[in-house]
């Protein structure tokens, strides 16, 4: 058990993810007492979350208990609970369960949710990818809509449960789209009796005039032609007018489909209101180069939360931000402590990669430099192994990827979670609704000769 | 696509466990038309339950999709429902879901649950190990459980989130109680700032005079004295005589617990009733050296449902028992089409293993050969990589099994499922009520130095 040390300032941490987790990191040799706190008990790698949610990889290869991560941080604790609102005039954190928490220093890491442009009934219907849970229930809708597709005898249902509509076009939508036109095309493809996995519609719909807006537009160009191989239909400038248990209006057109899934936009998390500052109209922060928002100086927000302009352009919400406004952060608190003059804060853009299927990738590097296809494909693969945290995972990791490149296969295709949901929740022996649900159309079933 | 051979026999298995996959790999050759129902997608590798409840593996080394397992068989298709009733006068099987499926034969392989003794009602209260949703649940218990204890105050209270109670001497309960005591005594040692994880109490109750009944003296004494050496608190001759939400009255001693965990007695799954056919007092089908119920030669119940007697004596409700009943049936139905003799069933007792902790066992082998210890372990790990599906989760689980020998660490330790459950019946931006609950207590917390 580390002891805590009396008489140190206390730093709070809300949030273990990129942001938060680099403060407390970069906090570690410092005289003061930090309290992490999230409401998972684990970090997310969020930038592969879209590989658990399409059964390339697992949860704990992307997810890290955060306990663990800072076990050798003796001014370090790990609290797993639910901020409810900041009350920044009595510097105190107060929590759903009733608690508070007193700080001399809060960093501000809870980062963004999905955003659903003021309908938020969408999100029932069209999960956004933001925890592991998140993955998980795609991973869920996704694998049970070929279960369904299987035992379905009317054909036109059946290309309904084979069609996958994906909104917003940027990096979190081209992956997921591509990663399950890949899981239609070849890993599932000789696994159905009665289906073809491989005719699965994949759409990827884009309000915007292009996808991947932060890329130049030859790498956008690369990217459509890459998606167009994979056999996905992209929609740009075609707003998504609504979405239902049926599927989306997609401009003019509905398209019916068993899964609509959500990465078209974000704002932040709501904890933000209860600061007393004015946000912007995504509900981030504005900060000032010091990472402060107005009026209150020993509060910092870090990450996806903060809304950061650096030579007129707004600070992207990608990780590299998050954990160099984190480290920030931290550096910042200590020269305080020690009587130093704080810098402001220089974002510094390494570049951007995203990945489009099993091996390609499209990366914009610092220079103008510009990589696509295979090449840049390795270039993601090394950087992101590189960042993941720990041996245990990146050895996992990278086994993982040689044996899917070989294979196609798809390590992890159980479908768990919310089916165990109900029947947890009900009496041992009575049976799931959704399986019940599946299983209504085997009458018509061919195989049986003899009857 | 695999096309349906119309005009072959049709061979219905109920359950994707090592009963009903073992006769469906067998009857690839056959001219038959194999249909293998499950109401989940993949098969559970359920001697190494324990250790995905535990933390010590991931669901996917355990369990694999069903499809994926029987890809190559040209005569099989899988469909995941969940079978309600059988009709053995119009050889049909019915769904929830309301479809129905003809067979000419049927193997019931439909497997055990948790039996509470006339107690229903104790379930919620202490869930049973036999699927990856138990386990997961399971795991969410144990690990939330430190979680809460981290943020008591009140030293009863958190004595009592440190308390795990399991019933039943078995194997599993006995591998569960190992897990669980090396959990807190190694791997979540250093984790924790306000409590020491390694003054767990780890409770095994059994209601009959010896753990392990089905192995020798002598190496029950061994497991005895292995459990003691990790701290678990072993009551023989003990029942439970209520669990409810605040613990397990265990003999005459209520105890206090975080978790009650249920690995006591198992009946068999309620589809039996609809046989027609008497039960025994566990709800398993008494069957013939054939493995037929009475009165019905073209049903064959194989694995943990099936209540069969050999030489005087009841063959145990084991993975082997089950893959060898398995397989017998699908020769049975082969040797009939083809008009040869059909011999009764003979079990072949390849001996039994049990583990307790991360590098003890105890075996019994077959010429009454005794082993435990180290030298234990390592044949139980043998043979349990041996019978895994697959050589990616060999690889996985072997390499797992090495690093965690090595460093105690538990790779899957996240909090995910059923707390992700309540966040995703509830409006996006509510909290959480399990997070909630936690955080409560907060305010109490000693860091803050300068408040």
């Amino acid at each position: 058990m580390a002891s805590s040390r009396v008489g140190r300032p206390s730093v709070v941490i809300l949030g273990g993810g990129f942001g938060g987790l680099a403060a407390a990191r970069a906090l570690r040799p410092a005289p003061v007492q930090v309290t992490l706190i999230d409401r998972e008990n684990h970090h997310v790698f969020q930038p592969l979350l879209y590989q658990a949610a399409t059964a390339q990889l697992e949860a704990p290869d992307i997810g890290y208990p955060l306990r663990f991560l800072l076990r050798r941080h003796e001014n370090s604790e790990v609290l797993m609970a639910e901020a409810r609102s900041i009350d920044a005039t009595a510097q105190c954190v107060h929590f759903s369960g009733g608690g508070s928490i007193r700080y001399d220093y809060l960093i501000l890491a809870t980062g963004a949710q999905p955003s659903y442009f003021g309908h938020p009934e969408w999100r029932t219907h069209a999960p956004g990818l933001k925890s592991i849970g998140d993955a998980l229930e795609i991973r869920y809708r996704v694998l049970v809509a070929f279960e369904r597709a299987e035992q379905e005898h009317d054909l036109d249902k059946r290309r309904t449960q084979l069609t996958f509509v994906i909104v917003g076009g940027g990096p979190t939508g081209v992956e997921l789209a591509g990663a399950i036109a890949e899981l239609a095309r070849h890993a599932l493809k000789r696994d159905f009796v009665h289906i073809d996995p491989t005719c699965a519609r994949v759409v990827l719909v884009e309000a915007g005039p292009s996808i991947l807006a932060a890329y130049p537009k030859a790498l956008q160009q690369k990217a459509l032609a890459q998606l167009a191989r994979l056999g996905v239909e992209v929609r740009m400038s075609t707003p998504v007018r609504s979405v239902d248990e049926h599927g989306a209006l997609v401009g003019d057109e509905p398209i019916a489909a068993s899964a609509v899934l959500w990465a078209a936009g974000v704002s932040g998390a709501p904890i933000a209101r209860s600061l007393g500052v004015p946000l912007d109209h995504h509900g981030l922060v504005p900060v000032a180069p010091t990472l402060h928002p107005p009026g209150l100086p020993n509060v910092f927000v870090v990450g996806d939360m903060a809304a950061l302009v650096q030579d007129g352009e707004p600070v992207p919400g990608v990780s590299p931000a998050a954990i160099q406004e984190g480290r920030y952060a931290a550096h910042a608190i200590v020269d305080e402590l020690r009587g130093k003059p704080v810098k402001p804060f220089r974002y510094w853009n390494k570049g951007l990669i995203a990945t489009i299927g099993r091996s390609k990738a499209v990366a914009r590097l610092p220079g103008n430099v510009q990589l696509s296809g295979f090449l840049a494909w390795l270039l993601y693969s090394a950087v992101h192994l590189t960042y993941l945290a720990g041996l245990r995972p990146r050895v996992h990791v990278l086994l993982t990827w040689i044996w899917s490149f070989f294979t196609y296969a798809r390590g992890a295709r159980l479908i768990t979670s919310p089916m165990e949901e109900e029947k947890g929740a009900q009496p041992y022996g009575q049976l799931s609704m959704k399986t019940s649900i599946l299983g209504s159309q085997i009458s018509h079933s061919p195989p049986s000769g003899s009857t």
